[in-house]
């Protein structure tokens, strides 16, 4: 039950409230000397923006990033990492009717049989805004991954119905669904766009690639990466679902469809297929790391809705404003960063696995 | 990154290897003044036992537990509780063809490239005994939820094709699958001999019902109480996927769809479908949870298979022993316990949510 | 080896470099329904704060204090508490002469040996401005325990040679060295300044006592109330030493001079002494809690000094600016946010030690 | 507010009451590939068993470590190490006198406090055989620490008033004191006998030094190594105070006194003295480590002694058994194995620090 803190050591604690002051996060246990400035952040945070298009909010979120502590001429200190976006025109409007309401699908009456109240407005502390201190902290991870040879690819796997048939990693950034098939991309806005009319919304299925795994990162037992892409997927508000490899699919098939054979081509062990999805028993396998999100429709939708209010009254309430018809695309760089973070987390955490590698380190 | 510790504020740690000297579990922060003997903790660990059937593997395995601290005169002290299962004959069989090849669907690769080398034995840590422990540590946790009213039932919901129509919670311990649905368990058992006299195994779907939660468990952001259920599912081996409430099919629903409405009966707050599965934004909403588990089909099967050898030779293994054709019966029991785990932690690290709370617990 | 992290449930990161953008903290686990304003936090950062008098340094340091997320309405929402305070004029100096060349009694040489390199302008992350982002948070945490009716007083008990040999409460804020005897104050002063003429420092400890504590808190191994206190003292620079209640001196006296025996008055238990130092077996025991910190001479001096630099070269080094004489009086507001932060941590985490708490709360 | 768990990479948890069945302890993180066998612990454990002269009780505790897991042929496989000593002859005394009766200097009335109530028996968990657990697992990691060349020996002070003259290290295991000292040893033997005759008790001071420490060690902030022994040291029972280097003296230095000059000899830098005791700004600084911790006088003590029952009545006491007259020589090897504890973790835990570390590593 880490409230807001992520990671063991590569940790991140993420603060803000939608229409507070701002948002941010502070990472602890960056490593010294790696490269970073403000614009590997900002470049991660503007894929997450709204009012890029049509299929996203129209809200003008700017969402400027400041790196406030722990880099020094360019260079990582080693020391924490304080990163901030200020909230632009946080109280621009009226929310005192979701006051006393509890919105359906959404975590209001949780947060007050908890809490007791809640900062209504926007979603307070549960809004997507909480996100961008993710984001953020999800591009430091990169940094850091890239110079290990590991990178991480999310895109939108499916729109409601709409799948895609084909994956071109170059499309994926062309369209504002992040879908690697153009011609699925397409049929995807038309769904979106129908949704939006009817005063409705979407869902889907986001999916990730990772290149470039070591094979023996993650542990045994409850540290497994399977286990910790889990939790950190679950973490994102909307998910309903996780899966890695064959996934519910793997419940159906045998054990001799199943499993993959190992080969070995020139004494370079791989595996001949990868069900697996590139974790085996908790430990990555070398293989590529291959997982899906389930992500349910907005919440929020322009139609009445039934509900109650905090008295226990039977009520009706009609949420207005501006909202995403589907969270799935600005949820993409959500679950990149989320599995970035993930593997920078368990990259430094396996460096104490081996006594040979202690003695390594400091023999210097 | 937890190696071999899960929860934070009611917190195991486990150990043990399939071939040591046993295995067993430590748990701080269980409240003092909890009725507790070693029958609770037997009675749980049985329905994991092997033999039981010829749904499992043949194997005996007594798997007697002994309470060895935190209990006094039949109730908890508030100290550790350490509980230990010995093995018995450990040292039966010749596992040395198994000392330097690579099981497929096992994670005998990745143990090697993390640590340089294994217990090789019948899986070391990564052998389904390592969840004696959970059990064991379930169990006490589901003596405490059950002082707040909260229980758990964990079942089969599917096996290969074969789903359950119905469900009679008296039905699942009638049968060796645990199926809730007799027709359906008959139906999924000749499926289970049918693949294991083909030299093959099978994998299927378990779910989860909890009944009594209040409203108001889980944080709002890393420690939100389904992130904790799906990391603590993935951290049983074998489990490729996990959904909760409409899982996976929220992505092809409606927000009109898949949204609750609240309504209030006699001024009492619930909802009027359940597509949440009983957790909206990551905190209970006082409905019944309900989340699905994929388990993979066993990897261990008589067939002959290739693989590679840790030398990186291309060789073939077959795999002796008598083995589980299905995971799934056994595994039922060990998604009930980690929920018992994931619950009971919840719980208590709501306690401080509030000041109220606390000025509550104080005044004494 | 929790890096800028501190506590359990009650739990804290800090980040900021001397001479970065600012310094702050983000506070996870404040209980919902706790007053809170920026007025709270800036009194007790203002007692820090140099330039008073001439005891501490000229240099002016405004330090305002701003919350940026988790209060809403003046009341505590239960999310994270985001404080920071920006940096004024970090770039005014320069400290290129610094940058290759240790100076005795810092950490210099330390980060370098750790990181390979660091920022050294005015001790970068190892600056006393680092304390900032604690006695903010030490703030929130006086206002909750202030809720229970618990106390913190921290004050100068001596410098160098001059001792305190009266004890009045509102003596402490009428004199720069926040000694709680006036004559001894003016004895000190006296002896600070001779220091400083003769281009030398000096040290002294801090005395703290706290009021109102029930007993029960703390836990029997690890968590031991001392043992949280001590790492908490030890984690502020310059802190060489720390004892309890009579501390050193016990090493030297009998048991039965030793042991406070108990008594009971109208039903009430106390302890007829208070060798103790109102914890016994690492949980409070109802009585005063009382400790001594021993705080070594700013190592910052006027006189050349003998050193080396990087490259192991032989050289002398003279530092420039203006530096606390004594580091005690500042030091004196960070040992009283700390305690703050260890009591309620241990309050918070107490919660769940007995059943009938658990019960107590979730009745609601 | 860890209860029994100590540690972040190199973490073990302890269980287990004086009069249950056994004590023992769990590590986690110890790396693979580590040569360990049960002699390596039962020599480490050897050294506190009481009843090897007239300077500790009587009672004979034979103590007898068994591994349980974590180690195959002879070397650790990187998983959970469980070590468990059975206890002896738990039932052998009658303490009902103690039930309801809380002893002076003892956590009776805090445990009554905080949990409602507690196992009476010889001190149940606040007993000294729970550093039986301790002691195990330092044992192992000595093991690893001697790897790398660094050695921790701790050793006696002080008893009351005798304090050693002179060091030598192989006199430290030629007295029952474990003094390097051989006069000071008889000296304070005697005064031991005079306590005990006198129905009395006495404390004294255990002062530990740690060789082959590389600088580098330890975190700026709250990770401070010296935090992270101060927190170690006071989790053991009786433990009154905590100093490093100059200690409590430093308060009374000036800053040209206190101040360790750098010296570069053959390129190879060192400090000219070590009023710092090995560690600044919370890193070590490559010198020796040393420090001192006070413990108090036995507070069981064969004198008739005022207390309360716990329904308050006032009462009197006497304390039967065989107590030891000082806690001193038995609490050296805890001492002793809690620092190789915390340095097993802080070498760990820096392995992260830099990120051509982490290239290195993973290199292979």
């Amino acid at each position: 039950m880490e409230h807001s803190v992520f990671g063991t050591n590569f940790r991140i604690m993420t603060w803000g409230e939608s229409h507070g002051a701002g948002v941010g996060v502070t990472i602890d246990g960056v490593p010294a000397g790696l490269s970073l400035c403000e614009k590997d952040i900002q470049d991660m945070l503007d894929r997450r923006r709204p009012g890029q298009s049509d299929m996203t909010t129209a809200r003008s979120e700017a969402d400027r990033a400041a790196i406030l502590s722990g880099v020094f001429e360019g260079v990582t200190l080693g020391t924490p990492i304080a990163i901030e976006v200020r909230n632009q025109d946080q109280h621009s409007r009226d929310y005192s009717n979701l006051k006393d309401v509890y919105r359906p699908g959404h975590a209001d009456y949780g947060f007050d049989s908890k809490y007791g109240f809640r900062d209504h407005r926007g979603g307070g502390r549960s809004s997507g805004r909480e996100t961008i201190g993710r984001v953020a902290a999800g591009a430091v991870a990169a940094k850091l991954l890239a110079e290990l040879g590991i990178s991480v690819t999310s895109y939108t796997r499916s729109i409601g119905d709409v799948e895609i048939g084909s994956f071109d990693a170059d499309v994926i950034r062309t369209n504002p669904l992040f879908m690697p098939d153009a011609q699925a991309a397409e049929r995807a806005t038309e769904y979106v766009r129908a949704c939006r009319e009817d005063k409705d919304s979407c869902g889907g299925v986001i999916e990730t690639r990772v290149q470039g795994m070591m094979p023996g990162i993650g542990d045994p037992v409850f540290g497994k990466l399977d286990a910790a892409l889990a939790g950190a997927m679950f973490s994102i508000g909307a998910v309903k679902g996780f899966e890695i490899g064959e996934g519910f699919n793997a419940a159906r098939l045998r054990g001799s469809e199943n499993n993959d054979p190992f080969v070995s081509e020139d004494g370079h062990i791989t595996k001949r297929t990868n069900h697996s999805g590139g974790i085996l028993g908790g430990i990555s396998d070398g293989d590529e790391i291959v997982f899906r999100v389930a992500v349910k429709p907005t919440p929020s939708i322009a139609r009445e809705q039934d509900t109650v209010d905090r008295y226990g009254n039977n009520t009706r309430i009609t949420i207005s404003g501006r909202h995403d018809p589907v969270i799935v695309p600005r949820a993409v760089v959500v679950v990149e960063a989320m599995t970035d973070l993930v593997l920078a987390d368990a990259v430094i955490s396996g460096l104490g696995a081996r006594l040979s590698n202690i003695k390594e380190v400091y023999k210097r």
